[in-house]
């Protein structure tokens, strides 16, 4: 806080909502178009944004959402956006429960160099238990929740090791000697733990910013002290004030618990702004985006939230169903929500369910009343940031061309960037590599 | 054959011979330029070749040559390449070893489709014994020879089911009437197999092409038998004219016993030319490029081939060492040709380690001279084409600036590129979708 917000972008080509894609503002194929995402990346950095981000799952049936049946891998993407983009940063989504952290930690410490030091990692568990059945004998379960925060934590922790195998200066490439490296500078990893055994060295050096960002969106107890263990942004979508204002308080007090300077742990929320010239169009593009959706699109999309349950088979129009407990070790957070919200407003499934199918924001409005919106979440400490879930593109230009203007009047965002690297824009320092340390201190 | 020769690029930033990095003419941190990589693709694709390629290995030591120490991730830097580049080919190597088909079906098909078409794999299956130790608790051996083939056909097969997961035209995207694909276009892969169980359906549609352009290198028994079987481009680096004949002849009448047309499978030769304005000059380039190495340098090289084996121990300078079989499971044929040209000529360790520590190369001399060469190899069935193997960024110009035109003047290279994807510059149909094919034929 102070040195002023954060902004990023979640590019989702053709909507993260089921029916996004039928609006006559966005392509079709935007999931699919490289121009698309291109276009994206570039008004964002025009908008001097911090970064780009892009979502990612494993595991689809013929009921996700379009978006998800379709869509370009995040570290692709991101190194194509990389060559066409000069400061804004790049994030990419990677399951720690389904990847291997030695190719993990080379792509995104690839991503980094080739960036000059943009990179930026959100490790996710991957709630969608399907996800197994893509990975068979590898893994013909998917592990349980517990047991992948577990991996999370085991996972990061061999990632960050193996981007520390050589410290900045360890390539001296001295042609007249023929030294190409210092061996001393070369570490392993050396790491044998529950999960993963690693020998290292990673064969790729650090970046400009040391070590890629890592970002992290657990919502459960488990997730949050994995957050706060080991992230540098951590991000929710809670959608009102009090609830930012609660997760935001309870991140930043298990910063401080976990030993770390809260101010390290950037907080940021998800939000999908619906900004226009007047206050009436803004609501008549909210309206155009809930038009499209039916009440069959509506359960397919609830089901996802709970893997994949068949919602058709209850009555509509009977009270909330009783679920048991489903969902719980996919996305818990989502599940309890949703359920929690139809329990206390007494909802039927056909309420529940359109409530979750219609766009909620309270960012809705002139770039006035959005910029006001912002100002107050980011004052009264519910966020140090937001990231955009535009469901147009339009929305979001009209954000960076309406929004940010003001917010930059108010002295609240940047006019230029400052920096070069990811860790520049988010004002975080460049991250010492371990091994260099040791060796500073014991000169002392 | 006929339509022309294919010619394309490895990049491989400082230098695969161990000193390459200390010639003046190299940048020496060349292997994490980004810069470097695009100077490289982009006058590959003003010389119109058919692709760049990116060679691959996850494991390291002290010993390792410089560019393997530190450097690009392939699918990462070539995404970045995609950017930046409009015709070229994109081949990136990738281990069905150490990776999930479901991770590496998803990297390619994003490559190829943001690139309009123009991935290839080069589908290796990892010498390095080592590997295994970076990938532990998954694989903590490091699978014998005649296994990783076996692994590499099943991973093969599954990610080209994965390929075919969406018909071309699944997503018709009729915003009017809300469909967005037509379920029936849609495949799973449904594999269970010996290494691997995958479910799919892949979330990613196919491109331009169809489907990524397989490239192999395998040399040994195995290896060729899965090359024959399986890739539309088989490479080896053969270095005289009569054994890359016996190869080409080999892997065509192979193919042809897999029940597939020659023509089908294009085999390729890896040449380093060294071309320059007179001969002498080219002979001075040499000179300069062997000057560096040193005897300690030459057999930690040597090493490398036999499974990191430290040749210091023997004499230099009594017969080549009885080494018993070793490095059979791993770079099994250049173990078996370093031997048998040391017997066969009776060197000593030092002279075997000196000669291969020289570059060796047939297509030395002015631009004249290396095109009489590569015509000579292209017309008398030693290779439907080459990639280039440039010692030095200058050497790849002079390639490209020297002997191209002499080879378009003969009619044996392309003037422009005839289509768009890579498949079209190999003169490869379009690969068609095995589901497409199946509900034609049940019209009939
Ligand atoms: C802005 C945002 C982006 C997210 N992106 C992804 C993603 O790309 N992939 C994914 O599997 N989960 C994603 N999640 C979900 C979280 O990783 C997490 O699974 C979810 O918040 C439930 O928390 P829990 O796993 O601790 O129960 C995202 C969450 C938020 C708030
Ligand atoms: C031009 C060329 C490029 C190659 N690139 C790679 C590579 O990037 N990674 C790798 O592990 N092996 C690479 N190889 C080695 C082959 O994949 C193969 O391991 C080698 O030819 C030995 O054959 P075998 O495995 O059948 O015994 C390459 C070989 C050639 C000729």
């Amino acid at each position: 806080m102070g040195k002023g917000m954060i902004l990023g972008t979640m590019i989702h080509g053709a909507g993260e909502r089921r029916t996004d894609w039928r609006h006559p503002a966005i392509p079709s194929d935007a999931s699919v178009s490289f121009d698309f995402y291109k276009q994206q990346a570039l008004v964002s950095e025009r908008g001097k944004f911090d970064f780009v981000f892009v979502a990612d799952a494993m595991y689809i049936t013929p009921q996700s959402t379009p978006h998800y049946l379709n869509r370009f891998e995040p570290l692709t993407i991101l190194s194509a956006l990389a060559a066409v983009t000069s400061r804004i940063g790049l994030v990419a989504t990677l399951s720690s429960t389904y990847s291997e952290p030695y190719a993990a930690a080379r792509q995104f410490a690839s991503l980094d160099l080739l960036s000059g030091g943009r990179a930026g990692w959100n490790a996710v568990t991957t709630g969608l238990g399907g996800t197994a059945l893509n990975f068979g004998h590898r893994r013909d379960m998917h592990p349980e929740h517990g047991i992948r925060y577990r991996m999370a934590a085991e996972f990061t922790e061999v990632v960050q090791k193996l981007w520390d195998s050589w410290e900045d200066d360890a390539f001296v490439r001295d042609k007249k000697s023929g030294v190409f490296f210092e061996p001393e500078k070369m570490h392993e990893a050396d790491h044998d733990g529950e999960f993963f055994s690693v020998k290292g060295a990673l064969n790729i050096a650090r970046s400009p910013q040391g070590q890629p960002v890592i970002f992290q969106a657990g919502k459960s107890e488990d997730g949050r002290r994995f957050a706060a263990d080991t992230a540098d942004v951590v991000f929710a979508i809670d959608g009102e004030l009090e609830a930012a204002r609660e997760y935001y308080a309870d991140m930043k007090k298990r910063a401080a618990r976990a030993g770390r300077n809260p101010d390290g742990l950037l907080v940021i929320q998800g939000i999908s702004p619906i900004v226009a010239e007047t206050e009436e169009e803004a609501f008549r593009i909210r309206e155009e985006l809930t038009a499209t959706v039916s009440l069959e699109e509506a359960l397919a999309d609830l089901g996802r939230h709970f893997d994949h349950h068949d919602f058709t088979q209850y009555d509509p129009d009977a009270p909330f169903p009783d679920l048991g407990g489903m969902g719980a070790n996919g996305f818990q957070s989502d599940t309890e929500r949703i359920i929690r919200g139809a329990r206390r407003d007494g909802l039927t499934l056909r309420e529940a369910a359109m409530r979750e199918a219609a766009p909620k924001t309270p960012f809705i409005g002139t770039p006035e009343q959005v910029a006001d919106r912002i100002e107050e979440w980011h004052r009264t400490r519910a966020a140090d940031g937001f990231i955009l879930i535009a469901n147009l593109p339009v929305l979001l230009e009209n954000f960076v061309d309406g929004v940010v203007p003001i917010l930059r009047e108010r002295g609240l965002f940047r006019e230029e960037y400052g920096g070069t690297t990811l860790r520049d824009h988010l004002g975080l320092p460049f991250r010492e590599n371990r091994h260099a340390r040791v060796a500073e201190a014991s000169l002392v």
